[in-house]
């Protein structure tokens, strides 16, 4: 039987309104674009998305799965964002909540938390990461600031998001400045420290840009996806050479309406994964952003819970962390997950070597 | 004096909150990342976004200009929008209306209204276009589509926008076919149609993509912002070797909350512009979608008033109109304009070339 990309939604209803009608207009919407009498016989079965279930929830809601050939994809990530939710992000009162079958279309992690654990060379507890900051310090204070910290005990020491190739600090001078420093920090303390890059190179950069992180041993970059394109991160996951840690920068329009856009388990948790993020960093509950219990969780199991064959990604509730919420995060999370405190990492101690020692013990132990 | 980018927000306020302070964090959250006190006095200056403007619009909202360095975008695409929304669009209340000062970012359009109406030696009245469509059509078939249309009159044809490399009318078999077929039918018509590929490719294919277009002679290529990433549509607006016809598709999110994101005017108007959209393709009142009249008249300004050094861009209202609300649009938002009928031209006249046709003598009167 042909394998289907199965999208579900959650359909908010209105007085009169029917929701498999509402249901066959999304399907054309997004495939054929046209009214169902001008679509050719054989292009409703094989190109337009077909009605697989449809439930009414409640008076207000129904539960709508919507399938499509993967042929429509084109095997491609800017046109799967396409299909999923391009023209409908521009209607109101459609929420996707779970998409089947993304394995049909892009292979996943290529290293997953057991190849993120082989390259960190921690095997069992959570990781600890951190982020150099603020936007405006020079490449070698960041080096200065990612030697302490690995030399105090960081997994990975992740540029800030913002971190481009701003004249303060740009790329080509800052990553191999940033990553020596970490190689010495590890010479020293005979562990696996990983720098992470914030990778956001313009189009015509991409490879310049990849080579060098080649050429320095990188072996993990940070990866914006609704700022760099889809494919970008899709296409650094095909390679297999780096570990992706994405970023959800500019994702959050797709979660401020309550009834209208893809859940954040969707886009942080299916659709990063599937597109090849090892980890997948979001605002955790209790921080400075406004996620709930109920998203965190769904998201940590969008991306550890078995899909298909790929691997499990490890979820990074960030955004606002501190120290005296590791206990808690421990019990409620587990420990395939990567701890991330920015900011909060500063105030811990009054040296950076002591505040990273306090955090790694805070997680692990030791 | 220094130009800075000057970003105007509407923020909600709850009982209590201080606009001020709200301002304060986002003016952090977007550059340093970190709380106040942990930020140098050297970047509080030079890198934190300034407060320019506070007022009290009523007692549930504010309106605050946030100023930022040019410098912090490092001059890309994806840090621009990294900073202008990148994190907090995770937040809630945040709402930006305007953003002055892009054209020191960027140089905006390359042709402009102008500029189209030069390729397309249309010098006066608003301008036709339709769509290629449904996905599942095979190339030959475009390739005739193309051809009845361009001799009933069309100046642009483009692919829907769903058409990417799909197995049914692959890119490089489709754009030859396509733009042959439009170049007979001029030879014929002795008219100046132009066939616009929808250009989506993945990075790694983007140079041969590109070659392929100017090795055939198109002008003019759609482009997906929110599927490809904004640095290629400003890649492709710098080289200057095609106009840019700019598509919506997953923008929604951006204005699905009323009090959170981005105005349809900054996102399709000002932003697109910016990033060099010669014109800007959005869902018309009225339509399939869910814009009003005062959104449209919006994003037309956005495109064709003067800012800075910009060149005008064409406003190309759509989604669902029909011939019988071509009077009242151009009533409504003048000559400047480029009329978009797919799905609706179809069902005009029995065939294609009579409904191009109807449409255009609709439209320009001949």
């Amino acid at each position: 039987m042909e394998t289907r990309l199965k999208v579900h939604f959650c359909l908010s209803l209105g007085p009169g309104d029917d929701a498999r009608q509402i249901a066959q207009g999304i399907a054309l919407e997004q495939t054929a674009e046209l009214p169902l009498d001008q679509v050719p016989d054989i292009l409703l079965t094989q190109v337009v998305g077909r009605i697989e279930q449809i439930n009414d929830v409640d008076e207000n809601r129904a539960h709508a799965v919507i399938s499509y050939s993967l042929d429509t994809t084109g095997g491609e990530a800017a046109q799967l964002l396409n299909l999923l939710f391009g023209n409908i992000s521009m209607k109101r009162g459609f929420l996707i909540t779970q998409i089947e079958g993304l394995d049909g279309v892009f292979p996943g992690p290529s290293f997953g938390i057991d190849g993120m654990r082989k390259l960190t060379e921690v095997h069992q507890g959570a990781l600890v990461c951190t982020a150099l900051k603020p936007m405006g310090r020079t490449s070698d204070e960041f080096a200065t600031m990612a030697f302490d910290l690995a030399c105090g005990g960081m997994d990975i020491i992740k540029d800030d998001h913002g971190l481009a190739n701003q004249r303060y600090a740009p790329f080509a001078e800052r990553v191999p400045k940033v990553q020596q420093a970490v190689i010495r920090a590890n010479d020293t303390t005979n562990r696996h420290a990983l720098y992470a890059p914030n990778f956001m190179p313009p189009i015509t950069r991409f490879e310049r840009d990849y080579e060098l992180c080649l050429s320095q041993g990188i072996k993990i970059v940070m990866v914006c996806p609704w700022l760099v394109g889809w494919d970008m991160m899709a296409e650094i996951a095909r390679r297999g050479d780096f570990a992706v840690l994405a970023h959800p920068s500019l994702a959050g329009g797709m979660f401020s309406a309550p009834d209208h856009g893809m859940t954040a388990g969707v886009v942080l948790g299916q659709l990063f994964r599937s597109l090849g993020a090892d980890a997948s960093i979001y605002p955790n509950v209790g921080g400075r952003f406004v996620f709930d219990t109920h998203t965190c969780h769904a998201i940590n199991a969008a991306l550890r819970e078995p899909y298909g064959a790929y691997k499990p990604s490890f979820p990074v509730p960030a955004g606002g962390m501190t120290l005296d919420r590791i206990g808690e995060m421990s019990r409620e999370y587990g420990d395939d997950l990567i701890h991330l405190i920015g900011g909060g990492l500063m105030r811990a101690a009054t040296d950076l070597r002591s505040a990273a020692a306090l955090f790694r013990r805070a997680v692990r132990g030791a």
